[in-house]
């Protein structure tokens, strides 16, 4: 249950019960029904009712905050029936958090000390707000579990791995899974590929098509993880081979990581030249931590103007959207930031034609140390869309190149 | 109700509730629940007869495609106690669609020419799926009203608006709403200009902290919404009086948005020069269409080599993370890329301390025709985090500057 209004109207994203999800997936428990309700305490009150009636655990994100909007707190106590108790101990703490900032507390924060006689607080080092570990002993709820979170993630992530979790007594999971991701290939010739081995169920073997490429997802239950593991083991090498120069990463690793990885251990830098991308790839790659080693630098340039102050000459007659001008760019960024590799984008992001080329249109250059290979694709999409399309293009063409380099993959297939 | 097991395990984001909830809250009707569930047909019979019991009006999303996972026809059907028929004009029009596309036709597709005798189908230009809008005639949800929409949002939207609203005979909307976006300003600052405003309720006026800044709603709802307009005139007045120089737009105006307007109507370019944001301020600006026209150029130079490329020179003993870096580099940029402005930043993105300045860090240079000032700022959160507070802080900033020049606003106050 996710409890907020601002939620509910979708003012703010829930990311919190996704988290909960996947997380408790990886543990064997299957989630069966998210509720978002607003700052109502009536329908607070109802929605945990009906949960209970359904569930074994229920899981409130939100509403713990200290104002008269904040309900989950009053609502859990009028469903178990109990009457809230001040933690003492943990008011004084409050109020010392306060007073050392130099703040007056305010009164109402009183009920952030507030348990269950059923019930137990979670510490949350990183905010005001103690969860709530609810198990009731007696009534028509008795032995079910009732877990109020905060509502940020950075305050709900830990408290629900290093408070939540060990409370539980969960079995130990028998559930494994591994994500394969793709670049350079569609869903379905991947489906032709896998041919017979999406139609078993454990291991399963399924694919989804994300906006980084398709991933191919091999998960196996057992009664224990390490069984599991063992029954997805076969499969999992089978999707693997079949698969074979078109797997970038693994689970949770995206390109940029990849790339940063790869480029660090050998030892190289890498510079970007942007038209149609207008400087997506430049954040992209930034976001790696430690991105400044081997990032040489980058620069967007839309105009020729622009794309002449680092060199680029374009012949009579050659188009600036066109496979030459990108490998013209990419060689003249190479050798203007003193790079390795240079990549860089030309192409229409939209909304009107360019230089008569339709919207999606896009060239990828690539200069580095062992020769210089032009890419030509098309997208289709808003130019947002193609923005980042574009750009998961360019990388994963990157990606591409730089194995080719160290001899272990072969080139020439077209995203 | 969003019906689909990758929406409910957050595989996919659900952004279509949000869209409905701030529809429906525009033409006065209000959203109570928002329960997701999966791919599951008991499931999905037991929460749409919750929500029957509860709502005049039920939403369903979803579950509307071809497969055996698509349960939400089924669904509807149990619940009303139906049996679907087949409507054998949409079905040729749906056999013609795959003939022309030289490809057979599944027979599990028949389903998507379903409909029930208290129900209509919405016709779907967008995709193959039609809509449902059922109103049982009979039985315990009898006057009730169930619709049934695809999940794709471009399929979605243009059914709501198009096929839906009419059908739904609302009373005439009531509902203004008016949002301020202020840079610049924190909450409780805000909180304070404000004063009693926030107190009444009808007008009401409330606040949010958002990553884009502090974003400040009047709201009223009245009979008519030309009555409520009304009603919410004075105090929109009086928000807009108070909190003067620090709002950039309103209601869904971003500020790269408004930067565009500003400088296509002063006829001036911009260029930038990024080190702390790298490359995130580009991809923002760029993300607007015609951005080619008014965005000269830019860079990403993290090493003091990659600024020098663009004539950066600092004086012995000036830290690359400074205001008197963060003056150069746009002062630089200004004349290297021939724009009338241009904005640079430096600071320390993290995870590690950069010269000895703590992680957040931020100085924003500004060079313009009238003067160049620089900026500091503090920052907290993680890498991305900061990314994007320092790219809003560094375009804020720019907006200020540019509205000082015109003479609009007066400058000075810190982010």
């Amino acid at each position: 249950m996710s409890v907020g209004t601002e939620l509910l109207l979708g003012e703010i994203t829930d990311t919190n019960a996704a988290f909960l999800a996947n997380d408790l997936k990886g543990r064997g428990v299957t989630l069966h029904f998210k509720t978002t309700v607003g700052d109502n305490l009536a329908r607070v009150v109802s929605t945990l009712k009906q949960a209970l009636e359904r569930s074994d655990l229920v899981i409130l994100g939100g509403g713990l905050g200290p104002t008269d909007d904040d309900l989950t707190r009053e609502a859990i106590a009028e469903v178990v029936g109990e009457i809230p108790v001040v933690d003492e101990v943990y008011l004084e703490q409050l109020r010392g958090f306060f007073l050392s900032r130099g703040r007056t507390f305010p009164e109402q924060n009183v009920k952030q000390a507030w348990v269950l006689p059923s019930g137990e607080a979670l510490p949350n080092p990183v905010g005001t707000a103690p969860g709530w570990f609810v198990r009731p002993t007696s009534g028509e709820h008795k032995g079910k579990i009732i877990v109020a979170l905060p509502g940020p993630p950075r305050e709900m992530k830990p408290m629900w791995l290093e408070q939540v979790i060990k409370r539980l007594k969960l079995p130990q999971s028998g559930f494994y899974h591994r994500t394969f991701r793709t670049f350079g290939i569609g869903e379905s010739h991947i489906a032709e590929k896998l041919g017979e081995l999406t139609l078993a169920s454990n291991p399963s073997v399924a694919t989804y098509a994300r906006r980084d490429g398709v991933h191919v997802r091999v998960a196996a239950s057992s009664g224990t993880l390490e069984r599991a593991r063992t029954l997805a083991q076969l499969v999992e090498e089978r999707v693997k081979s079949a698969l074979e120069g078109f797997v970038y990463g693994t689970d949770d690793q995206t390109l940029p990581q990849i790339l940063a990885r790869l480029l660090s251990a050998k030892g190289q830098t890498l510079s970007v030249l942007e038209s149609m991308t207008g400087g997506l790839i430049l954040d992209e790659l930034s976001n790696e931590s430690g991105s400044s080693a081997w990032l040489k630098g980058g620069a967007v340039a839309y105009t020729l103007g622009a794309k002449q102050r680092y060199g680029v000459v374009l012949e009579p007659g050659v188009s600036e959207v066109s496979g030459e001008a990108a490998l013209e760019m990419a060689t003249r960024a190479r050798s203007f930031f003193g790079s390795d590799w240079a990549i860089s984008t030309t192409g229409v992001a939209g909304p009107e034609l360019l230089e008569g080329k339709p919207v999606g249109t896009l060239f990828v250059g690539i200069a580095g140390p062992s020769g210089s290979p032009f890419f030509a694709t098309m997208g289709a999409g808003d130019r947002r869309t193609l923005k980042e399309r574009s750009s998961m293009s360019a990388l994963g063409l990157l990606w591409r190149t730089l194995l080719a380099d160290k001899g272990e993959a072969q080139m020439g297939v077209n995203p």
